[in-house]
């Protein structure tokens, strides 16, 4: 049985259309119970379910624009109380859809690194070119600056996870940098590739510039987090100002109007390659616990898929491979 | 009068593309002298114009991959030529398509830093989703890391820019960041953050996100170059790959084909407003010297733009202007 810690406040779209995401995801799976934190009084479609258990936090939310301070200083908000769910043993994983700086903060003060990991990494899924080919960066933002010890760290927590989640035999390991040659990059990043080409169990394969990160051919790519976020934003607001541009094309005159129609099938496609809802959300990969932050705006199906991912990175026992994978020598796996 | 030196090779398209552009420049602008730098057998187009001086370095060309080892070790290649002939006073200005890691070497050891600037930028135009409207983003990878002062003087620097070439008063101008708040990103940002929030010289707006660096409303955007870099290729890459699929929509069957032609001036709009070819490339920003790199593979109407912006360079006294901003206290501008 997998128990499941949802933050049912802090989304743009308010904890009814969570509620939603959550009860279409039971329905379909029988072996699951969901800790439902959040304002009890909003929560009514939640009532009765004999495998939904609310933990009433009442009005306290942890705003979106928060810092460490304000995170510790309000310990009832539903994010420090689901995050506590899941350190007490009480919960599995924790899914919330809140600040991504509260919950970075939360997640890696609460639930701690696990032993041998240097710095836990904040991980997505980007969509490429490839329908249906996701690719596995991180650090995304958790860090601004790394040393090379946290960067093949990182290495080791994405080919995990693409292994367990992206059931992804031996996945192709890169590293971000701005040339694809040995010496180019950040020094911590050079320092990470002499080790990286050096390690047997790392599929690595050197460098990669963001110009052709996405194009489907790669599997992890790790990178500081302070330019991993840098390329999170760049990529996602070119997407949408793209995605505008083309909208505008299409909403001309009537003749514009009917080529859409001849377009539309088309048009799905590419927006179900670029879809980034069925991915679920962004992971911190080497915390004490399965983390997941999904989108600000999450609609019910985007939950739906978060919900997802928390129950099959429980079930395939991502976080216990990693206690393995980085136990210090001679230590048991806790 | 205006001298440009010209590297001629090191271009994917040849020398014989890049001498169109050049020509074409030439004919519509009469106080101009071209001093070209190359192999004088394919530069036959050239011969016997009383306009164009041809340095004849042979077959010199400093190839794509370069290190500062191999600028140094052919100082007849076109390129180390062409920055020379700024150096020596005898141009005014230096434009190349080549090695991007050789012009940047190149312009910096060779040309050296305006007393005041403690390093060079290197700034580029981007297209936004406002047509014909650019921002000015610096530095795109001139430096991998930077110093707070650096990034002060880059804010200098693209304010100068801004106003002379792309004739905006009193230009906006950002920090990059991942977070809008005063606290976030690196230290040598916040540092810098700090220091403009009190420089009554610049029109500090603050920070700026990625996401939103390119909805046309910024002037200038500063950031460390090794960010800067991810973001000018991610940015890039996101470009392309949505072009491309694009493309795919309007080519699947012979509907969309004639959906294309319903279209296509909106596409032509579309193409228009993200053309980057009419920027004419990016500027090596604080050296002594007018230095310009364009794209690799620019065809003979992206050169001419070049020669245009060369051109504009040297009579609105960009460098100049800097010489006056950066003067020490007390010092003669050179």
């Amino acid at each position: 049985m997998v128990t499941i810690a949802v933050d049912m406040m802090g989304s743009d779209l308010g904890p009814e259309e969570l509620a939603k995401g959550v009860l279409m995801y039971l329905e379909e799976h029988g072996d699951l119970k969901i800790l439902a934190v959040g304002d009890q009084k909003r929560l009514s479609s939640f009532q009765g379910n004999p495998r939904i258990e609310i933990v009433d936090t009442g009005e306290h939310v942890l705003p979106m624009e928060t810092s460490v301070l304000s995170f510790l200083r309000d310990k009832q908000n539903s994010m420090y109380v689901a995050i506590c769910l899941v350190k007490e043993g009480k919960a599995d994983a924790v899914v919330t859809a809140g600040s991504t700086g509260g919950f970075i903060t939360g997640a890696t003060l609460l639930l701690k690194n696990v032993p041998g990991v240097s710095r836990a990494g904040f991980c997505s899924p980007f969509p490429t070119t490839v329908k249906g080919k996701s690719t596995y960066i991180l650090d995304i933002g958790a860090s601004n600056v790394n040393k090379a010890e946290d960067l093949v760290g990182f290495a080791r927590l994405g080919k995990i996870y693409a292994e367990l989640i992206g059931d992804i035999q031996n996945p192709s390991v890169y590293l971000l940098s701005n040339g694809t040659e040995e010496g180019k990059g950040l020094d911590e990043s050079k320092e990470a590739y002499e080790i990286l080409k050096n390690n047997s169990k790392v599929n690595f394969k050197g460098n990669v510039e963001a110009r052709n990160a996405l194009d489907g051919t790669k599997d992890v790519i790790v990178t500081s987090g302070y330019p991993g976020n840098i390329f999170l934003k760049s990529s996602e607001g070119m997407a949408l100002n793209m995605s505008a541009m083309i909208k505008r094309v299409f909403k001309r005159n009537l003749f514009t109007k009917i080529a859409y129609l001849f377009c539309r099938k088309g048009i799905q496609e590419m927006k179900e390659t670029m879809d980034y809802k069925k991915t679920g959300g962004a992971i911190l990969l080497g915390v004490n616990g399965v983390a997941i932050k999904t989108h600000g705006n999450s609609d019910a199906r985007f939950f739906y898929y978060s919900m997802a991912l928390a129950d099959k990175m429980v079930k395939n026992g991502v976080v216990n491979k990693i206690k393995e994978e980085f136990a210090p020598d001679g230590e048991e796996k806790k």
